[in-house]
């Protein structure tokens, strides 16, 4: 959902439908899960579903409730050390890689920690003063933006684990809805749309009331030159041609770290994808490549976007079809574009642009100060938002990042070039 | 319990009890444990309780049931592949490693899969012709036997993984019977058991009835020369003045190995032990060194017999103690002794005898040659047995064996020296 | 030098006369160093000086005189495998961090192998039809500027090597030049520089006629926000007060991508200072903080640019200082302010740029077009030139790029902010 | 030569002698090799050249001169740091890994303080009193065993690091004496030489005059059960035999550990064999398998022994021929058997026996306890002595060792059974 951005008149209203209806979606997405899946951690990357329904329960403990109310009893002295995730100035934490270690508390206890803090905050909410809940409203909404963020985590980082099961377990079963969702995909070949270039304005606005993160700060003009931009993402069955063209074997199209990847790491496809004759298809009786998903074990849908794709090979792919990757204000700029289909929804997409700080980039004040500007370095902006990602949670100027070694993001890519 | 040894007269009904016993244990030591506990892998060497209990059930699945009743149905055609665990004769399997990731089966399921299998089994048992039956016996009582060796591994390896938990949770609570036995430890020091020394048989017998590991085999002589040997266990009390006195930061103590562990690793103390100070124990009010158990953590009991010890650190408190490590040899012979104490049920007892063959050494046929021959290289022996083997699994003639760095066994060590 | 720039009518001698200075200089920086110092490869991303030499002769003989000269012979057919660093078009070749495995083709060998390439390359540079000598030429300029980038990797590769010796040999003896060199150094506190913003031209021009590489190109228009720079580098005096105020301690002021490698790596300091106290200094009965480079250990002059430092640590600094480091086009169009000294000459001067392509970047055609473009990931930009970089061979628009982690260059920073 | 056992009457003269003509040799050996071949680090486990020519010499300055000349002047006060190699009671030292990083001191400096320290040692040896010299005797006796050991060592490290050279450099060329000991290689099959077994005595005699080192002592009765044991090495023709029959794919020959290197480190053959189509043959237009060693590259010679050969492939080998390895005390007790061929001058010879300590195991007084004593863990023993072994330095009793994986030693196997 779009979260309803508070109004002044109705901010109280406002605050507490959109803390329930985001706190109620990350149950959801968990309802699917047994506690033994919540708790797995598949790679240091990654984290159990159980620390993301924790973890950003302690955001709100620790950046809202502990802030703004003197009356805020802990859930546990504990939590505070177990689900910080990397607040240096919030204390010290529990190891990132070691989170798959808490099989304590379980499952019900952080189910009952979400409940107390859900309690405290519904009361903070409903009874603070005007002037305390104009203080407290930003990191609220900060909050639920960072809820949403780990709304995605969690899919992406079960689907992880549940690709390191030989079973191969299905998230969620495939319903009308989501056969519905592969149809639309486009079967036709991608359009060029062009952008004359010139000076353009690119980032979040100073004078708007919506949402965004500090990194999407400040609104600055850049100067683009013309080029052209893929209608749509590229498919599935683009990229088996790829590959089929000796696209894994050929360094030419790589970049140097990439190539060096591939090699040391045997990259031979996506790393979702379950080529004809692998082990674990001829087991099932299955024949001809699959993809395993959220829905489980697919047969290669040739018209859907190609996905869980590294920086590396997007880059690969790009310069095999005779194009490149967009930088982050090409993709920005183009989104408005009369024919730029699968801007969001669909998935991540990555962008050859570093995930560098804005001119003029301030980071937010405090401990929030750590959620963007320290990661700027060693990574890549996606542009878009993907299947995963809450419905409303992205704009054009939301910039997501990943290192481009990364591939179990919903990330794909769309095609630019330069105009002639 | 120690099994019952199955007669000629009654062999299908003691091979039903001893059966029964078994089985039942390994469901009683998970029993404390939730769904999400036995699941966790904290480390390649250990492995979750679910996969133990599934591991012991696919043995009886492949190695009883598939050989010798041609009924027997597979519970899940995956499960071979999820739960063998090293045998290259019979087939391909799930990497080690990767235990940890095996959310799915799930608790339920494993438990289903054990009843399944112990209903087939039953059956079997019951209604296999005479010769069957004879033939099957060597095989399930094997099976029985590396059930047991699990049991001990599953108590093992959740302490493990409760070790690296931050909660630090007791696998049990401390009840009268623990403390009973606390008070049952040596505070006396101990005496040196003189033995003279000549042609001993070691081994287990070739004409004996009673079961035991081809490893063990063939009874043979070998010469020993006059030691003495200590009645019983190093205390933790005398472990920790080893400490006071540097023994962490003294290399003339250790095996060149060991010292390089040290360093690199950064040891300071056996792997359970929170020394005073410890942030861990400043969290909880706590003072003074702590020892982390199956109880939970508590308070360093000086007379208790020190555990969780490595090769290394076993060997640099002899040396350090002016005494050595007993040969495996010296040590069988000296179980029979007046006046040796604490030969099992306390801790598994480091020697200083490499794990190698026995001149003559047979491993078993079949699919079972891979139980323990193929791992005699770079371990050391371990005699006696633990609070965590099931009563009744070991004798004086057993072979333990783990490398010199494991620190995560219920290992300790007995003192032994040159008779002068 | 400046590389004298061909002109139509004497091409022929420039070409000749560029060429023997740069491979004499080459030559010149490798006397000081015994064979053994020239094989030795002190880690991965260092190389030989040797394997510096050849490499630079095998530019030449690859890419000028076998595409050039259809009676060149080969010096030595294994040579090709041998002296390939990266070039996948050019065939396979030896591991890179085993190049100091190369103790044999020898010293002389090697320089055998440059007389021969050089001799070829004379008669060719002298007897070439006209069009062959025109077609040639851009390839021979740019194995010059290739070989004068490989005269400071040299430097910087051997200064390594040194490093790790615990005799720390000077490379060269400190003597009057050097010492008038250092009092050169400001003392005095830098001055801010102000820009006005607006849209600025960066890059190299199109229409010029001087050498530039493919990565400066195309010139574009970028738009710059006002902004202040420093009139100098940040000298080590500076540099001591921030480790004196916690600098490596406090996570507040790193990026996380370089805590966590302070952490893991035990950075305390710059990666050739000894601080007050270091063994090294004691076994020497030296006092106070030294630092180590091309003359061997010196006591840290308080007024030299500090060096040898990471992108990690000059970010660290800047945030420390309520500073930031310029993006790569400010400091471009900072060079050419009044009172903007130390632009080269000193130091590489880090930038908060990620190594991106310009907009419309087009790589060299054939093999050349893996000198630059591969590489653009995961790298951040150095503008300016060192000490180690021969004279001429920067400008400003040149784009030098390391990782963040890299802290073996002569690396240093100026510091930025935006102007209020 | 052997080196000549001192008397009384003469051990002036004696120990002179033998001084001399060991360090000359360990000069003769070093006279083939450059300068950059002799700082030269291959891996960590191996040292340059140059290191063990100082290393050799540093144990006389310090465990003889030092402790028994007043008047020693140390040749560098650094040197004690550099050439330490791992006596904990000597001092700190450089880290083995680094060693070749140590272009400086160069080859003329080791090779003047080696004549620094020969000069003493003649001075020393010639003018001590007698009480002086009966006390230093033993040391100097150990100090030239050591520099035996260290001239083997010297051999193996740079047939190690010539392995890592794409030129594939021959140490020394071809010549008759060489290929007379090629034609001298067995090429009848192996008989089958048989022991009767029972109580036998091992190691080193207590009232021998003979040097042995502190791990061939005391000698002690052992029983050995009824064995038999080729007469002759497993030769090069055999072992194709093995690779031939699958012996690299077939697990069930190999310990688990074994295996596991196999297939981590993609192991397909010995370590110095270039199997047919191997791009280095096809480089220099050669065809069938070839082995490299100190003569180069050579076409693989059936009926020389296989060498190069880690325990782990020794023991597959032994398992795929229906056999097994003798254990060190089988070994020692056949050496004398009618028909041994090959006890030396050979190839080192696996056995199936940890390098445990003998009973009663004392090691020696002083910092030369850490010579033997504490390795004696996770490695095992090898009889009989190589090609690169010092003429004269073993004997039955001698224990090599080595860990299970070292595969760059002069190793190869015999192979033993049980006597029916």
């Amino acid at each position: 959902m779009t979260l309803p951005r508070p109004q002044p008149s109705s901010q109280r209203d406002a605050l507490r439908a959109a803390y329930d209806a985001v706190r109620t979606h990350s149950l959801a997405l968990a309802e699917p899960l047994s506690a033994e899946d919540q708790c797995v951690q598949s790679m240091p990357d990654a984290s159990p579903t159980k620390w993301h329904l924790a973890h950003t329960t302690w955001f709100f403990e620790t950046l809202v409730l502990r802030e703004h109310d003197p009356a805020y009893a802990l859930f546990d002295p504990h939590f505070p050390y177990l689900f910080n995730s990397y607040y240096e100035a919030l204390g010290p934490r529990h190891a990132r890689p070691e989170r798959g270690m808490l099989t304590r508390p379980s499952q019900d206890q952080v189910l009952a920690y979400r409940r107390h803090v859900d309690d405290a905050m519904g009361r903070l909410i409903g009874a603070a003063r005007a002037d305390v809940l104009a203080a407290l409203a930003p990191m609220l909404e900060l909050g639920l933006h960072h809820e949403q963020q780990h709304q995605e985590l969690l899919l992406t980082d079960i689907l992880h684990a549940f690709s390191r099961n030989p079973l191969l377990p299905a998230y969620r079963a495939t319903g009308p809805a989501h056969a519905a969702k592969a149809t639309q995909a486009p079967a036709a070949p991608p359009r060029w749309l062009r952008h004359p270039g010139g000076m353009v304005e690119v980032g979040h606005p100073a004078d708007s009331a919506d949402f965004a993160f500090d990194n999407e700060r400040p609104r600055h003009a850049v100067y683009v030159h013309p080029y052209e931009i893929a209608s749509r993402l590229v498919t599935c069955g683009e990229y088996a041609r790829f590959i089929e063209d000796g696209g894994y074997e050929r360094p030419e199209f790589w970049l140097s770290d990439g190539w060096a990847t591939v090699r040391a790491q045997e990259w031979r496809a996506p790393a979702y994808w379950l080529m004809d004759g692998d082990t674990r298809l001829r087991a099932r009786g299955l024949e001809g490549t699959h993809v395993f998903g959220l829905d489980g074990l697919q047969a290669l849908n040739p018209d859907a976007p190609v996905a869980q794709l590294s920086l590396y090979e997007a880059a690969a792919y790009a310069a095999w079809a005779g194009a490149r990757l967009p930088t982050e204000f090409e993709w920005e700029v183009a989104a408005g574009l009369p024919g730029f289909t699968q801007a969001s929804r669909h998935l991540w997409q990555w962008t050859r642009s570093s995930y560098d700080p804005y001119p003029g980039f301030r980071p937010l004040n405090g401990a929030a100060a750590e959620y963007n500007g320290k990661f700027m370095v060693g990574q890549l902006v996606l542009r878009g938002g993907s299947i995963a990602t809450p419905e409303g949670h992205t704009r054009p100027t939301y910039r997501n990042f990943f290192p481009p070694a990364a591939r179990w993001q919903f990330s794909g890519l769309r095609l630019a070039r330069d105009a002639v």
